[in-house]
This record gives structure tokens, sequence and C-alpha cells, in this order.
């Protein structure tokens, strides 16, 4: 069975020593929040994930959900406890307004909550974390009816919410939802249509279920500009806040899928069931997004966590596993093997591992805090530069995030060899478990598009400059000691930048270079701002050897990861440049026939 | 449910026109196989995959493999009807050698079945699959008793064998087996210990078991140098060669694992078993990797067989799946929205995943040509030299293979968004199919290992040099009209000469050098073997264009990919160049302790 322990240590480091967040400290967003407050929730939230969440991991892999014949769905056993003990603890609250019950602490702390929920068990931390999604849009897109009426119990735990946007005929291509919503005389709507993919559409942890359902009025115009957003409750809520009539919006199936068994997918019949408009007719797609923005964000973090726990297990039995002998000198002769720790092969998949896992956490932390910026920095335009950077680096956390989160779970597995293969270790539930964040709340694909498009081109790459520029001055500013990172980081940011310019320039000539570039192009920004930060990681312990504070052993790991990051990392960049460089040209030549079955 | 058509005509091409098989036809070994017949086998064995075999894929991943309460394994619905079926036809037995019932076919045939078997159903394919590895060691190390007792049963399919190694406390270093053999009065020894993760050890497809399995005698020298190999049958077999007396090695559990579920993987307990050595006492290592080197190329053709079947249920998929519009001009303006495959990053993974396909093919095939040239060429020397080529080479084509096959079984898994993910459309079983074969029969980073150490730095790189010379030779040979995949390719094998170069100096200042390495090394051979077969893919497709005879669009679709392949396949090298010489010093610094778990 895996295990996983909560790695505090690392992200206190990152909070402390990399971001320096006391330098917020009189920002209001952080005024709930101060050094002392920030250790204690880490280390609390650490031991609940690991002594709580973590143990219904594989059981909730072996068990999934069941769907009775009533329509009911019962999820793993331990789930519905675990669900309460979190609501209590008020784990899902932390970042949320307190005006509907929320803790008003910044983002930075809810995602560090979130990646080990990720960890520990990532199908639980589903539930909680689409209705993350839905609270987002209700509060910027709710009219205060709607904030009174849903808030305060999707805040608490009390209900959970979801996202019911995928139909059998569309999924990236949301203009063409077939499910009707036609208004009626109490000002309500009435919804009718099959929505499939719908996590959580249906379970046994809550009273009521708030759905969010993507719907076409009778004369909305064709396509995405056709679209809105309604509210549907499972059970309707009446005035005085109970629970009122059963809307039918049930359960017609659950999928069998690949892993997170413990997550319901649910296929949701809505037959004519009253639903209630969520901002404006015809605006779905931007209320839609507001969910999609935060449900992303998260997604990198699930790769993240899947990282995490597949590393902790793979180096557990790499230090215990003996088998072969050391080329260089024997730690110990007397014994017939070494543990396969002492390979150069199983350590470079072990480091690569960490290269990403503590670089990527610095990255997902360093954009939450830019998020919390967003909202909370001083000036109007801290803000705006916080919010185009977050916006720009949201396609990246989901693409490459979950990208390498898989390969790290990959290659976690090939440590363990056939014990990898096997169910016991817990190794191939990581892999199936973390293969789903690539594909859902938009494939990593269309992220790349997101990212090459609309945040690249549109704006002529001017959010991308200004993120270059920052990358390039922190490493002309690095001190010589850090040459074997600062050096390969400020060349690797010249490809990048000639890179997006290329993008930019060729979308004019046909916008299909984009598509043909853009995969290359969001791997290339995950593997400089994961060097990016490695750069800061690497001065801030640093500077913490200089000053002689803390675990020197500590800091100088981060220092030869860092270096092995610079070495073996950033080797990618001159492959991911040329082909993010080809252009569609070639591409686009096979006709539809040449596709067909080989042969 | 997905579905499979083999891809008849792209192997015949490679026969024919790229492999130039008539070429070979003066030789025994190609004698009963001309070029009418080899197009009938490849058809016919084509057809057989795809409607006897095809259809139980879905099945056996769903239903598995059951172990009674007495040991017996029952295997998945129609598996013993279509392992009837197959020993029927004769599938298994055409390379096999006519003295036991063979057909004394080429490899080369036989590997274009076992591609097709491979691509139909893994799982199932596993039980001949093994079996093979058992005959060439009975083959090669066996008594004449031993011959006439087992071949021609293991030949027909009457019988099926195991390869019985791994020992819970060992997989890759076997010196560590503990498995005893005690010599008996009548020549036999008995074996007594625990062997796991035995693929096929109990069945129901056959009535006698031949077990393959490593012991140690009881005054043999430590390690690896100590181990014999024992012939153990289920069944003891009469002089008369009836079936005798049951042997005490029984099936103690199966393994609940990711994938390859219509495969039994046992436990196996030898209680006292009665075995026979195979070869020489203490050399049962030798005899073994008989087994193994039949086995790593069986595996690189796993590798490809779940890549051609996802590859052809993400391009249906593709072509048939309405979604968002095309960027440039759209085929139908007047339909919602255009199928997927317009999208330039839906044609980039169909498109790789053909590159892999189609150049690994070729490869796979030359290689197995080598394989009956190293039996069957005139001289010594070309035996010889086709006989390196292939030990060479094996690594690559088991390591590089199966991780690509994997690679694209989740590039295709991917084309499908979330209906790649749910159980139904079957890419989610490709990949955790394809996963394992990067694991057994010597995981990945052990044929990293065996290629820059065995392979390359022990002869001081004296046959890696006369591959890259053929190569380099090609392309400088080859007409300015290829030059877009002759000029990259001829770059890439002066970065590949050089890295070999630089392992096997570095390799003398510290072993650890070629394991810091040799992983990158591995992939760096596959990406230029693969571009080697596309250069002379090329060259078949451009001398059929140019004699305009055939089907010109399958000639100009080779071109097109061969293209892609140069300038996106080939994009890799220098990232493996830098990764596979950046040398093990900063790999060996961080200590055990930093290893351990994070925070």
């Amino acid at each position: 069975m895996p295990s996983y322990t909560a790695p505090t240590s690392d992200t206190r480091f990152i909070l402390q020593d990399v971001l320096q967040l006391e330098k917020y400290g009189h920002l209001p967003i952080f005024a709930a929040a101060d050094a002392e407050l920030i250790e204690t929730i880490v280390e609390e939230a650490g031991k609940f994930c690991s002594e709580v969440i973590a143990p219904l991991n594989p059981v909730s892999d072996r068990e999934g959900c069941t769907r009775h014949a009533d329509g009911s769905v019962t999820t793993p056993t331990g789930f519905p406890e675990a669900y309460a003990q979190y609501c209590e603890s008020g784990w899902g609250t932390l970042a949320l307004p307190e005006e509907f019950g929320g803790q008003g602490m910044p983002h930075i702390l809810a995602t560090v909550v979130e990646e080990y929920m990720n960890s520990a068990c990532h199908a639980f931390n589903m539930f909680p974390g689409l209705t993350h999604g839905a609270v987002s849009a209700i509060l910027e897109k709710g009219s205060d009816t709607q904030k009174a009426t849903y808030l305060p119990n999707l805040v608490s735990g009390e209900w959970l919410g979801t996202m019911a946007l995928t139909e059998p005929q569309c999924g990236t291509d949301l203009g063409m939802i077939r499910t009707r919503a036609v208004p009626q005389e109490d000002g309500s709507f009435s919804i009718t249509g099959t929505k499939i993919f719908i996590s959580g559409g249906e379970q046994d942890l809550t009273d009521n279920i708030i759905h969010l359902v993507l719907a076409k009025t009778p004369d909305a115009p064709e396509g995405s500009r056709g679209i809105s957003l309604f509210i549907v409750p499972k059970f309707l809520v009446n005035a005085d806040g109970s629970l009122g009539e059963r809307n039918p919006a049930t359960c017609g199936s659950i999928e069998e899928k690949m892993g997170v068994h413990g997550s319901s997918t649910c296929l949701m019949n809505f037959d004519s069931a009253k639903g209630w408009l969520l901002g404006e007719e015809n605006k779905g797609l931007a209320a839609m997004f507001i969910m999609m923005n935060a449900a992303r964000l998260s997604c990198g973090n699930q790769g993240l966590g899947q990282a995490v726990l597949s590393y902790q297990n793979a180096a557990a039995y790499a230090l215990d596993r003996r088998q072969g002998r050391a080329m260089g000198e024997r730690a110990d002769s007397s014994a017939v093997a070494d543990p396969i720790i002492v390979h150069a092969d199983v350590r470079r998949m072990l480091m690569d591992a960490r290269g990403f896992i503590e670089g990527f956490r610095a990255l997902i932390l360093w954009c939450s805090l830019q998020l919390d910026l967003a909202h909370g920095a001083e000036t109007e335009e801290e803000r705006a530069k916080a919010d185009a950077m977050v916006s720009f680096l949201t396609p990246v956390l989901k693409g490459f995030g979950t990208d390498r989160g898989f390969q790290t779970a990959v290659n976690m597995q090939q440590v363990l060899g056939g014990h990898g293969y096997v169910a016991e270790w817990g190794l191939e539930q990581c892999v199936r478990d973390a293969r789903v964040a690539m594909i859902y709340e938009g494939a990593n694909g269309v992220q790349a598009m997101d990212l090459a498009g609309r945040k690249l081109a549109r704006d002529e790459g001017k959010v991308a400059e200004s993120y270059f520029s920052l990358i390039q001055s922190e490493c002309d500013a690095a001190s010589a000691e850090l040459d074997f990172i600062a050096v390969p980081l400020a060349e690797a940011v010249c490809d990048l930048r000639e890179t997006a310019q290329w993008l930019v320039k060729n979308a004019g000539v046909h916008p299909d270079n984009l598509g043909a570039g853009s995969f290359a192009f969001m791997q290339l920004v995950g593997v400089v701002s994961v060097g990016f930060m490695w750069l800061r990681i690497a001065e801030a312990a640093k500077s913490k050897l200089d000053a002689d504070e803390g675990d020197r052993t500590f800091y100088e790991a981060k220092l030869t990861i860092a270096h092995h990051y610079a070495e073996r990392g950033l080797a990618e960049v001159p492959m991911l440049k040329r082909q993010a460089q080809c252009g569609a040209e070639n591409l686009m030549k096979l006709s539809l026939e040449d596709f067909e079955i080989m042969g």
C-alpha cells in the first residue's frame, strides 16, 4: 500500500524563503494569515491529508462508485465520514469570502492544501474541488438572492456543486450543446437535455447538489454566443432555506473509466428540471470560464499531487530494494546487493521527478500569489499585471503540469519494475489517476491553443514579453555562483522569446501555424518557467547557506537538483523550439483518406 | 469497442520495396518463402488476427483470468477456442525448425505475424510468445532426449512454456535467487522455491506446461555464476510421450495488475518438483539469455502492436468526431463543425504516431532480417556482421520500442479527449496494456545499460561505429530530392557518434558515467534508427513515384511522413545528446537521506 507524508518543509521553504510571503504582510488580503498561522495551517493540513485522506486512496480505487437502480450513487467506504471531517475542519473554505462563511485567507494557502489533498486522494478531492468553481461563478455572476440561497451551504460544504457542460456530441466545442432551457412564468427555466462526464453528478456526501448547467434558450443565437448558464439544484430550496421538491436531474449511469474510480462520473438526465439563469442570457460561456479557470489551476495541482505521491513511494522503494551492485565503490561490500538507489539511472528518474515537483510547486504557488495580488495588490497597475500573468500561465499550469505530473508518475512506476505494474504497491493507480487531468477541463491540446492563440497571439505577445523580461532580468542579476543555472536559463529565455515572436508573426501568415506549434510552445513555456523557479530556489538556498541558517543538507540538495534541472531539464529547450517553429504546411498535406486505417 | 485491421499493405511495402526481400531469395533460409507465399501469409495472418483474435481483446480485459481454490486457472472466454484455432492454422510455427514440426520459414515473417497478434490481443499473444523463448533455449541447449521429449509438442502448441526466473527478492539481479535444485539419483533434480510474475504459469489452454526454471544447485558458486536452468513440466512425460504424474509446480495466486488482464501472472510454488538440467550446471544465465533475447525483440513488437491499435482507433475518431472549426478554409461551411482532424495539433499527434509506427515497423523487420542473415547469409563474415547488428539493436528494439509504443498509445488516447479515458472506446486499455512491455523482460533502464555497457563500451564502440557508418553512407548516397531527411539524419548520426565516443571514453573515467547517460543514449539510437528507416522508406517511395508504379497517394503520404519525422522526430537529437553527456557527478551527489520523503 502506498504511503504519503505531506511535504510541509518544502512548502514552508517556498512560502517563506523563495516567495518571501512576509513582504506582502501589509496587504489586507494577507491580514488574516500571518507567518505563524500559515505555518500552523500547513502543518495541520499536512497531518489531516496524510492521516485521514490518504488511507482512502487505495480503497476508493478498488471499490469505485456504485449507481443503484433508483439512480442514487454510493461513494467508496469512508468517503462520507472523511468528507464530514473535511468540512468540519474547514479545509475547503480557506480562501472563500468571509461574507458567506469562508475564512478569507489568501489563495496561495488554499493551493497548498489542495496539493496535499490531491496527493492523498485525487478522486476524493474532485468533489470539493469542482464546487470551488461553482462558488466562483455564483460569486461573480449571481444575483443577491442566488448568493444568499446557495453560497453559504456551498462554502460550508453542506452542499456540493457540479459543472454540467459536456454532452455526447460536444465537449470542447460547447456551441454545439443541445440542452434546452425554456423560460417559465415564474422567472425560472425548464431545463431538458443529457449531460455526460459530470463529476460528482450524483453522490451520497451531501443532501443537495447544485448543478451549473449550460443550456440554450429557445431563440438563442447559434454557436457559443447563444449559450447560457443555469443553476439547477438537485432539491429545490424553499424560501426558508429548507429543501423542497426533488428536481428531475438524475443520474442515468456512471462511467467505467481508467482511474479516479472514487469520483462518480455521471451521465445526467435533465428532464424539465427547474433552473435559474446565472448571469446574463447568452453570456454563459463567460460565466463558465470563471469556473473553468479555477478548475484549470486545480488540474495543474493534481499533476503535482500525483507526482509527489508517486515520487515518495518510488524513492522509498529505491532505498529499500536491494538488487545488483554499485558501479563504483560499494557502501557495504559485505551485502549481497546494494539498494537500487546507487544506480545512476535510478537516480536520474528520481531527480527528474524532484526537478519537476519542487520547481512546479514553486511555480503554482507563485501563480497563486499572483492571483492574490490580482485582487489585493496596492495599485491598479500591479493588480492588472498580476492578473495578466495568471491568465497567461493558467493554460501552462494545466497543460504542462498535468503532462509532466503524468510522466513523473509513469517514471516512478518504472522505478519499481514489475512491482510497479501490480496493484499492490499503488504506483499503477497513480498513473491511471494522473492520466485524467491531461484530458478534462479542456484537453491539453486545447490549453496549448488557449496559450498560443488567446494569450500570446491576440495581444501580440505583450504579456509574454513582460514575463520573459522578468526571467531575463533575474538571470542577469544572479550571482556568479549560480551561473550553472542562470546562464542556460538566460539562453533558454532567448529561445523562448524567439519562438513566441515566430508564432505571433506566422499566425498572421496562416492560423494553422499556431496550432502546429502550440503544443511544443506550451511545453517550452513550462520548462522555462520551472527553470525560472529553480533559479529562485537556488538563490534562496544559497542565501541560507551563506548565512549558515537552518539545515545545510536541505539547501545543498536544492542546489544539486537545480543543477540537475539546468543540465537535463533545460536540455529540452532546443527541441521544443525547433518543433514549435515547424509550421503547419507539412502537417496539413495529408488528405483525410491518408489518415484512414493504414495498409 | 476498438476495431483493428491488420496493416498488410504497409507490411508488404516494407518487405518488398524497402527491404527488397527478393534480393535474398537465393539463400536457403528463404527457400520456403517466395514472394507469392509471403504475400499470402501476410494477408491470411492479417485476416486471422483481425477476425478471430481482435474480438477477444476487450473481453479479456474485462474478465481477466481466474484462479480457483484448487490452483487451476481459467483464461478469458474465447481464449481456449481461439488458441486451438491459432495452433491449427500454424501461426505460431512459421519460423520454427521443420525437424520438430515447424515450417522453417524466415524469422521476418514470424515478426510480421507477431505484430498483428500483439495489436489484436496483446494478452492472448503472451501465451505462445513466451513459449518461443522456451523453444529457442531447448533447441540450443537441450540434449537429444530433451529435444525429442519437449520440442514437438511445444512447437505444435500442444503444450505451452514459461520463463520462471523472478523471485520476490530478485528480478534484475538473478544471482540472488533462492530456488534450490537438489540432484536425485535418477539424474533429475528436486526443485523447491517460489517464483513470481510467471506469465502463463497456469492456464487452461494446454494439457501440459513446460516451465523453464532458474535455480541453484547445492554447491553452486554465489551470484550469477552459480545459477542453472531446469526443465520442469507440469505433468511428467512418460517414455511413450503420454502424460504421467502431476509435478508439484502449482499456482499460489495470480496478480492483480494494471493491464494485460487476459494473461495469467502467477506466483508459482515449486515444492520438490522434478526437473531436469537444461545445458550445463551453473551456466543457466547464458541459457536464460537465449530465451530473453527472443523475448526482448518480441517486446519491441508489442510496443509497435499497441501503437498501431491505438492509432487506428484514434484516427477513426478524429475523422468522425465533429467539434470546432478549421482555422483555415473549411471543407464544408454548411456543417456546424468540422471533423477534428482539420486541427493541426490533432494531426501532429496522429503523424507523430505514424512516424514511429511505420519507421519502427521497418526497423524491427530489418532487424529480423538480420536475424535470418545471422543464420543464413552466405559468408561467415556476413553472418557475424548481421549477428552483431541484431545483438546491438536488441535492447533498442525493446527499450525504445516499448517506450515509444506506450507514449503513442497515451497520445492516441489524448485524441479522444474524455472518450479516451472511459473504458468503452478501448484506448485506455491500450495504455494499460502497453505499459507492461516497458517493464518486463528487463526494465527499459536495464536495456539501456545493456546497450551502453555490454554492447557499446565493452567492444569500444566497434559494432556501433559500423552501424553509424552504414547510416552515414546511405545519407551520402541519397538523391538530392531526399535532402529534407538525408541532411538532418547525417547531422544526427554525427551527434550520435560523438555521444557514443563520449560514453566509451568516460566509462573509463567512472562507470557511473555510462549509467548516467545510458537511457538518453538508448533513445538517441532509437530516434536515429527510425530516421534511418525513414530515409529508406523515402527512397523506396520515391522510386515508385519516379517509376509511376502503384498507388501514388500511398507513396506521397510516405514522403510527407518522412518529412514530418525529419523535422519533428529528429528534433530530439540535440536534447538526447546533451542528456547522454551530462555524466554522473551531479547525479551521485545526493545522499541517501536526501532521497527520503521530501519535507
